[in-house]
């Protein structure tokens, strides 16, 4: 039987996932389960070092077969040194951003190769998807108005369009895994969108305590 | 009809490639040829950031798949940024080490499936093989006493028994790819293993000019 229980939150920055994140991993602790919470590209040194590049403005002659495999060596990495380990123990773990960004970002936005993306990063896992992924849902223009005027890293300068393809991606990925990826409005409260996912969560955490 | 042409010089560090890389650039430039000189991994911005995070000694953890990855995506870019716009435009490419070195160290060597390192690799380089690939084979003891007291990075800390591997991986490659790799022995003087190369490459050299 699979062990340990993996649950990402997916959408653009902007869109909240971070302060889902915490919430869930908090109302779970609660339950008193153990949670490991990460984030991509990163959650590890090497995967860190890799991150630096990937959003370093310096790099804009990167080409997206290079982002490709920069993400997929950053996944591969968090996921041997944190996930699978703490799935193996029968945690919770929860991950901001994972394998679908990489599909949307890349495959619908950057009009990479689907299969050629998805087969890589399967790899990059050892095809173990998420248990349970929750894309919060905004207008591309909205999440540029959320993330204030800070200054932009190297994905975020793309244009409109691009995160439009980007949004539209990650709708048709719920569309081709509806038992994994469920789709939530993100324009809603904070409460409302905690509401929605925890009552999808709760039930299945009762396995892990 | 392809155009350029692309030489790669493999082998242990202290074989010599740089050597005779700067002897074939020269030769091949007095018969009026353009010539590329690059290196792997490296040879682009990007690459180079990457190649610094694989050589750094502070990342003992990480594990065989991210490393290929990493190789794949500083290839990916060093490909599509320098050698193959240098191969459209019909000039030499000479490359210190190349796709060879990977299958060597990360499937010979690491022991990663050849199937899926192979495979990963054709992708990042739009399955453009070399046209010529000379490994210069020296007992991997020899590569070790050469290259001096200096510090060791990542991959030349490794065990001895896995430099051996790796040493037999390039004389298994050339006997997979006969046509392609040609095993040159390293422990000649400088200009006896330069003239072994050049009587290979000279001829092939004249369609160039």
């Amino acid at each position: 039987m699979k062990k340990g229980f993996f649950i990402t939150l997916e959408g653009p920055d902007g869109a909240g996932k971070t302060t889902q994140l915490t919430r869930l991993a908090d109302a779970a602790r609660q339950m008193g389960i153990q949670v490991v919470c990460t984030r991509e590209p990163g959650g590890t040194p090497v995967g860190d070092a890799v991150r630096r590049i990937l959003l370093d403005t310096a790099y804009s002659e990167m080409v997206p077969l290079t982002e490709v495999f920069l993400y997929a060596a950053a996944r591969a990495q968090l996921f041997h040194q944190v996930i699978g380990p703490a799935l193996k123990q029968g945690q919770l773990v929860l991950c901001d951003r994972f394998i679908d960004s990489t599909l949307a970002y890349q495959s619908y936005g950057g009009e990479m190769d689907f299969s050629f993306v998805l087969e890589t990063n399967l790899q990059a896992v050892s095809h173990r998807l998420p248990d349970l992924t929750f894309v919060l849902d905004i207008d591309p223009s909205v999440g540029v108005e959320r993330r204030g005027s800070g200054t932009a890293d190297r994905v975020e300068q793309k244009a409109l369009s691009f995160h439009h393809r980007v949004r539209d991606g990650f709708l048709s990925l719920a569309d081709k895994f509806p038992e994994r990826i469920k789709v939530v409005k993100g324009t809603q409260s904070e409460d409302e969108v905690f509401a929605v996912i925890w009552n999808q969560v709760a039930p299945l955490l009762e396995k892990l305590r």
